[in-house]
């Protein structure tokens, strides 16, 4: 790599091209983590800190609201699709284009652009969103530097064909585990069936309605939903063990004991032997009645829309901050061999994120 | 093998322990068919003939009725338990001690010393009976020489505890598999679920009650079961299909046909996608109520047993000829290291069979 410095003169989308060329694959982020904090410290209103190759940035001009912009800066395995290609038809091609260095531009122009914002900013750029959980940058900060998170809203700039993604819906997995008896299937009255036992839980999820509620101005949708199930020993046996596992999507007004809750009365006459919480993840109320969000969302005009999903999002909400996901590219290309963005898009998403904290 | 001729005059006993210290793991046992089949061709009352390793021998008096013998001549695989050895409480140990060498014994005596029954006898002595259903000798004999298994009334002579064990219930596997459309759990409204499709099903199961008829005097006891539920394809995808197998263990008062009527029936208003018959075998009436059975089961004495499991004796059914299992022997030793059985039992059954036949 010939320059490893970024110029935050580019406009949005030369900047973007400029990212994608800097390759960043997960768990290789450092030389660009090196190159955004290099850049961000050259600029005299940011406080930056760093943990790991993940680098936040802070104006603190005592504003009444915080606002955060965050986005990951790794990207998925480059698959013969850098350097990047801008074409004839203004479509910007390459790894990361859309999932989400346009993104991470967008940030880089506010940062550098907006010196003094009608709220206070907090840049975050991250590492490993794209690989385990474990691993996922966002997190670490949250758990070893929670104050540098913290505010009033939260934009994650993460591809929406510019359109505001509030919120998350929560996800819960459980083993439903029943209990019979073995016996030869010649004399099953000699065992109990497990499969058998399972009959009311498969009635109750096939007589479920799901939940519609609207949460911080938005309407989710939950579900409750056998996602596998399991059991049997042989063709000549009566089974003495069966596992529905159940994925429950709840909307954000749930916390997660209160999720756990509802799943373990729905299944309460059914007699199960075993109740296994497998995974949770709470999910993350859009907050979009707080005044910077309703102000955001009528500066970048459009409807909001829900995010059922889990996404970044529910981790801000854990800390208390309410987030929502908006950025330019369409997310069903994230993650393809031709992953691309119209150029256009880039700078049209930072003229009205620049609207909406100038006004 | 020093010697390979078959002395019929010894002892059921004794002969018991020449069979088993005659190697004839299953695959093998032509060494010994040709043994059975020199002794047999010894008896001038006898008419012998031969298919394979299959060894049918023939009594021709123009009696009134006609009885068959039946044994398999094969063994599971030894496993250091040959040769035998009669320990000083009476006890014969090794393989094919109980499964069946005892009862080919009784059928060999039976054949050397009985020339002038009461019912023209059918001895049949038969290979592969431990392995797969499409090698057993007796299929094959069935399928190529149905007129040698003619007869009113047939005796397998596996391991029953000198007990009648009558007939065998049929069995019939069946896949029953719905289907659905996937979707990302998180947007559950988008699909539909395979696993809930399933729910009427597995409620038919769990309310079925099983039918005890009598037949032939004997009662049997059916059975409808789920022997195995698979469905799902990632803990955040809604599944698309779902495969519940069942088994109908089934009073042999129903034919093939009945039966699988009886299940499509069963299931029909549950809205099942695919519905494929897996693996299917008749079942078998015990004819306990047929002349030659009852004076049979009066001879041996004790009271007849219905046999829930599917045995060879079904193969006589289809053949149009009731047919039980008689022996001598435990039968939950067969196949074990430590199979072995009482030595006194084996001339008791042979006597039996033989007050039976003379009487």
């Amino acid at each position: 790599m010939a320059d490893t410095t970024l110029d935050l003169t580019l406009d949005a989308a030369e900047l973007t091209a400029r990212l994608v060329d800097f390759p960043s694959e997960s768990g290789n982020e450092k030389p660009l983590a090196d190159a955004v904090e290099a850049a961000l410290r050259a600029l005299p209103h940011l406080t930056v800190d760093r943990y790991g190759n993940n680098v936040v940035a802070r104006t603190n001009l005592g504003r009444a609201e915080r606002v955060i912009l965050a986005g990951h800066i790794d990207t998925v395995p480059i698959a013969g699709n850098v350097p990047s290609r801008l074409d004839e038809d203004g479509v910007l091609w390459g790894c990361g284009t859309c999932d989400m260095k346009s993104g991470v531009a967008v940030q880089l122009r506010i940062a550098a652009t907006v010196p003094a914002p009608n709220r206070d900013l907090t840049f975050v750029f991250y590492d490993n969103e794209e690989v385990a959980a474990h691993l996922n940058g966002l997190k670490h900060v949250a758990e070893a530097h929670p104050d540098w998170l913290a505010g009033d809203f939260a934009i994650l700039l993460e591809p929406t064909d510019g359109q505001v993604e509030g919120g998350c819906q929560g996800t819960l997995r459980v083993l439903l585990k029943t209990k019979g008896e073995r016996a030869h299937s010649a004399r099953a009255w000699m065992g109990s069936n497990a499969i058998h036992a399972a009959a009311p839980i498969l009635a109750k999820l096939a007589a479920y309605e799901p939940r519609t509620p609207v949460v911080d101005g938005l309407r989710f949708h939950e579900g409750l939903n056998a996602v596998r199930i399991e059991g049997g020993v042989a063709t000549n046996v009566i089974p003495d063990a069966c596992t529905v596992v159940v994925n429950f999507r709840y909307a954000p007004d749930r916390s997660e004991a209160e999720a756990e809750d509802f799943v373990r009365d729905f299944f309460a006459d059914c007699d199960i032997d075993e109740f296994i919480v497998d995974d949770h993840t709470g999910g993350a109320r859009p907050g979009l009645t707080h005044p910077a969000a309703a102000a955001f969302l009528a500066a970048v005009g459009g409807e909001a829309r829900p995010k059922f999903g889990w996404t970044d999002v529910a981790r801000f909400s854990a800390l208390g901050v309410p987030a929502v996901n908006y950025g330019p590219g369409a997310p069903l290309l994230a993650h393809k061999v031709d992953e691309r963005v119209r150029a256009s898009e880039i700078p049209e998403a930072e003229e009205r994120l620049r609207a909406w904290l100038t006004s």
